[in-house]
């Protein structure tokens, strides 16, 4: 019997106009990342990889320990550069940044073969390797974001080309995979085509891309393994592959039978994201079942209090359950997207803070924290704890992250709602106006807030005329105390949450506003005593954000503080050279350096005295002088004692 | 003017024959470890690598990151098995072993060249680069390593070949080396030759082997630097140097210059030992003055609780201060015995504590960790937490550990005692009986004593007839409320204490009876709050033993422990399975994490609740079932709460 519940999707980045917090974000994407990230590929040589008027490039960018090159999902970087781009038009109109966009895409025109197979790696520097490593090669995945990137260069501009191009290259693969006679029964080692199909159809209407994708999720991990039998055909003995088994690629098992969250973490997230996806657009109940087993593993043993994800940096990606070191914390910036991704797309059989509250989390602390505040340089691992050596790059020799932060920075407006037929849920808070389709009519939300400084949120609806719908708006599981009226009117919060949601059903009117107060003070966070790394320390959030310390405004030995049981508020500051944010100042305890001597090791613990300790969010560090930074903070006793 | 203190040199190791806790090691060295040591080195393939009379077996091993192979360093591999062999044979007298020995020791003597030169992979596999890179190749260090062994296996069996074979290579050297017309103004890139050929010195009678080490250590690091030179002039770019500079090897900076310990561990140790042995033998004030200065700075910013020193693999060695990463601590086996060494030379110009103490906490903990207790298993590195899954080796593609522990076991009663003309230090304790020199005339010690378990000790004095010597007793600095009588009438230890030794000057007759009681009781340790990693920790001690919680014996957890402020011991006992050791139970908090619920983080911390943990030491960890393990606890309040 198949579930009727109601099918949510985001609106398109357009139909949300952000101001505000995020707003100032989007203007550093226009301003700065959006022509940096162009820049970037175009120094490392990926437009003449793509030039068929210019000879290939071959084999530019070796990568010792895997064997490939940076060069085979160079088409990834582009991509994702495109759809940032396409992103920022939206927001601000810049003839030359399109031009450029135009010229990129007129490449790819020329590249494509007659059959619709495009690939610059695979046409160009290697073509007798075409589909003959799914594994290792990055095929699909680099369509994948070629995809998103048509989708929104097309809903941005109105512009066909690359669109068009991709769909060639769909209706290839349609012929390309299956158990055909002559066809290919695989999928791609790293996930990305799948969510990317979704798209595709959602914004083409054809359902064979939907298709096409629960093809590659049905058939993934299947007996007898397509990759091992891939391999041993290609002549690869299984015994040299580095990654050691298919966990690394979530191909080791059918994915509906999969319940730990196992290897490279962004390929898990965009697998799940895709997977979401499907079980909104087939109302599958198996995918949402086994989705939400792996949401809760992931998020119950396995992410950083950031939301960061994939701790290590040899698979770049998980563990062991509860393995969260925090100075040598590989949480790419790119896996807290794709979370993000992927709790979006949860939300897509309905409201439900389970996913929301982590979306938000990931979104602020995991993902946010890749990007300065001038758009300029960027984090690909995010520690939650440093001495002061760490800081942003300019570029990586693996450029995944800095386009795929920026465009999803740049499209959060889409994040920030879902509607379906006759429903609109409210997921993020921010200042902006949508405009959305609500039973087939246009309505219009204005937020007005200072969200996340500040929890006051007022929403204004403006109808064309009186229109019932139900609003769900999120209460965030930490708002302890939220209040709501419609009005003026108090709504009693508890008697209308469903899922974390507090469900408004109602005629509304032009004017209708509704004021929504969630509670921001300071909170402590613990672990669970599994977490060997957070033993004895305690993390401090306000509203979404998870606040740090850094030496810049403390004293370097962050570790020498002392967080007492109960934090209280010695004073708050807004910081300029943060954008404005809020900083916050705590009583705590500090030990005693300098009066502990010369030897290292003694057998009276530090003395301890009061101390100030000033805290700014997370996501913000390392933008102003490079110092130190602590995330998890000592706990304990603040008495000051004689040492 | 001249430093008129007394030269104390330790006891031939034949001098002392132990009994006890250290014998039951040795033990494991002659019925295990000395073959095993043989054995694993022919199954590598180094006999065929000096047999002349088989053909060269090239470059079997390269390491990569370096460029070198292992082979050129398997000349110390087989010199160290043999030196333990040596010692092995003073214990227990082995016909076959000894056979071996002499074998591997013939073909060194077929090896050799006419002149003198000896190096397997200099003669056998690359003859063209022989003196050509010293900065990396080995080349003396393989020579020192062969010079300990032949005096070892000369004191041992009275067999001079090998000493032999080494004088005549020590010649050549010095023919080699210098500032003359066509020397080498050079030194080697790892120390050894330089404290090898004050053994060889020392043994022999010979002052040109003396001053062939100090023309050594002078010469390092000053300018212009020779193996800058030595690179451009061999067409290897600096740039290239994948130690980036040649603070590596200690060779940045004339020695006597320098302040801060840094680069590799071992070579850092080596080279200090070699020093300390020359200010001893020239009474060299200068550097005995700079030494002082590198011990203050690796004993109070750089040494784990343990004496495990270099927290790095990447380097093998030194980070920047204070940095002590428990979980993936390097602290290399080798270079916790190098630092005994070292700490046994500071004593050459006299008994203090302040470098026995050292000495004693880095021989049991940082350097015998690294043997299991039957000898047929090695530790590399040894961190001071694991979540169980580091164990032992039984051998390592790098085997310079394994010879290193086995030779320092093997050898560990001339570490025990060091003797001035008409002076005796007794260092360390343990059950013993020494046959030593004083002033022209034999006494013997015989110490009785199961310590380090418990920390009474009896020594009895026995002299031909009346003998008039100073006798100093070593007082560790942990060992407060320590007692001492002679004969029964008590000693007031701190009347009698200089530089932390009770010095007892009396004619001593024969059956003299010290009686001396150094009280074990669990003691707290904590780091200087500078240490980030130990914050909020706390390591127990006992005696010189550093103790760590296993799974073995406690919940996985063992970061949930919390150790109060004040410990009480609530029972010890004694485990066979680790050879007799004391285990010690203490009370503690444990958090609750059944309790816990489901969430990864939440704003309350966990309840506490009373819970009995059992320490052990350290040095034997993973000796039972494997499983997790942890030196610093949590530090808190134990008080149970509601959670």
């Amino acid at each position: 019997m198949p579930n009727l519940e109601k099918q949510f999707r985001p609106p398109a980045v357009p139909a949300v106009r952000v101001d505000g917090y995020w707003g100032k974000w989007q203007d550093s994407i226009c301003n700065a990342t959006a022509g940096i990230l162009l820049d970037r590929c175009v120094e490392a040589g990926m437009l003449d990889a793509i030039d068929v008027r210019k000879p290939s490039p071959g084999v530019v960018i070796p990568i010792q320990p895997w064997g490939g090159t940076t060069q085979m999902f160079w088409d990834s970087d582009l991509a994702k550069s495109i759809e940032t781009i396409a992103y920022a038009l939206y927001r601000k109109p810049d003839a030359t940044l399109e031009a450029r966009a135009d010229e990129i895409i007129d490449m790819y025109e020329r590249l494509q073969d007659d059959n619709g197979y495009l690939n610059a790696w695979f046409q160009r520097v290697q073509p007798d390797r075409r589909w003959t490593n799914l594994r290792d090669h990055h095929e699909l995945y680099c369509a994948g974001h070629l995809m998103e990137a048509a989708v929104a260069y097309y809903q941005a501009t109105g512009k066909r080309k690359l669109l068009d191009i991709m769909c060639r290259f769909a209706d290839h693969m349609i012929t390309v995979f299956g158990h055909g006679e002559g066809q290919l029964p695989g999928y791609c080692g790293h996930q990305e085509i799948e969510l990317a199909l979704v798209k595709l159809a959602r914004v083409t209407g054809e359902k064979k891309y939907l298709d096409l994708s629960k093809y590659f999720i049905d058939e993934r991990g299947q007996e007898p393994n397509f990759f091992d039998a891939e391999a041993v055909r290609d002549g690869r003995p299984l015994a040299d592959y580095i990654q050691k088994n298919n966990e690394y690629s979530q191909s080791h098992q059918p994915v509906r039978d999969q319940k730990k969250v196992v290897g490279h973490a962004v390929r898990a997230m965009y697998m799940y994201s895709g997977m979401a996806d499907l079980a909104t657009e087939y109302n599958d109940d198996a995918l949402t079942s086994a989705l939400e087993t792996l949401w809760d593993d992931v998020t119950t043993k396995q992410m950083y209090v950031t939301g960061g994800i994939g701790p290590s940096a040899s698979n770049e990606g998980f563990t062991d359950y509860y393995d969260l070191p925090n100075e040598t914390a590989y949480a790419e910036t790119c896996a807290s997207v794709a979370l993000v991704f992927w709790a979006s797309r949860m939300l897509g059989r309905g409201p439900n803070r389970r996913f929301a509250d982590i979306m938000e989390q990931a979104l602020y602390n995991g993902a946010l924290t890749g990007l300065s505040l001038d758009g300029k340089t960027f984090f690909y691992d995010n520690p939650l704890e440093s001495t002061g050596k760490h800081h942003r790059w300019k570029w990586h020799h693996c450029p995944c992250c800095p386009p795929n932060i920026a465009r999803l920075v740049a499209s959060i407006g889409s994040y920030m709602y879902a509607v379906a037929d006759d429903e609109v849920a409210v997921h993020l808070y921010g200042q902006n106006t949508a405009r959305l389709t609500v039973a087939g009519k246009d309505i219009e939300l204005r937020q007005q807030t200072s969200y996340p400084w500040d929890g006051a949120v007022s929403i204004e609806v403006d109808v064309a005329e009186p229109q019932a719908f139900a609003m769900s708006l999120r209460i965030p599981e930490w708002a302890i105390g939220a209040s709501l009226s419609v009005n003026g009117e108090a709504v009693d919060v508890s008697g209308c949450l469903k899922d974390g949601y507090a469900r408004l059903e109602r005629t509304w009117q032009k004017g209708d506003r509704i004021l929504l107060d969630l509670p921001m003070s300071l909170r402590p966070q613990y672990a669970n005593p599994k977490v060997r790394q957070d033993a004895g320390r305690v993390a401090l959030m306000r509203g979404p954000l998870v606040y740090c310390a850094e030496e810049v405004d403390n004293d370097a030995d962050l570790n020498a503080y002392v967080v007492p049981p109960s934090v209280s508020e010695a004073g708050t500051e807004q910081i300029e050279a943060l954008g404005g944010a809020i900083a916050v100042d705590i009583e705590v305890a500090k030990e005693d350096i300098d009066g502990w001597g010369a030897a290292l090791y003694r057998s009276r613990p530090a003395a301890r005295h009061a101390a100030r300790l000033r805290l700014v969010p997370y996501h913000l560090w390392d933008n102003r002088d490079p110092g130190a930074m602590l995330v998890w903070l000592q706990a304990g006793d603040t008495q000051a004692n004689g040492g």
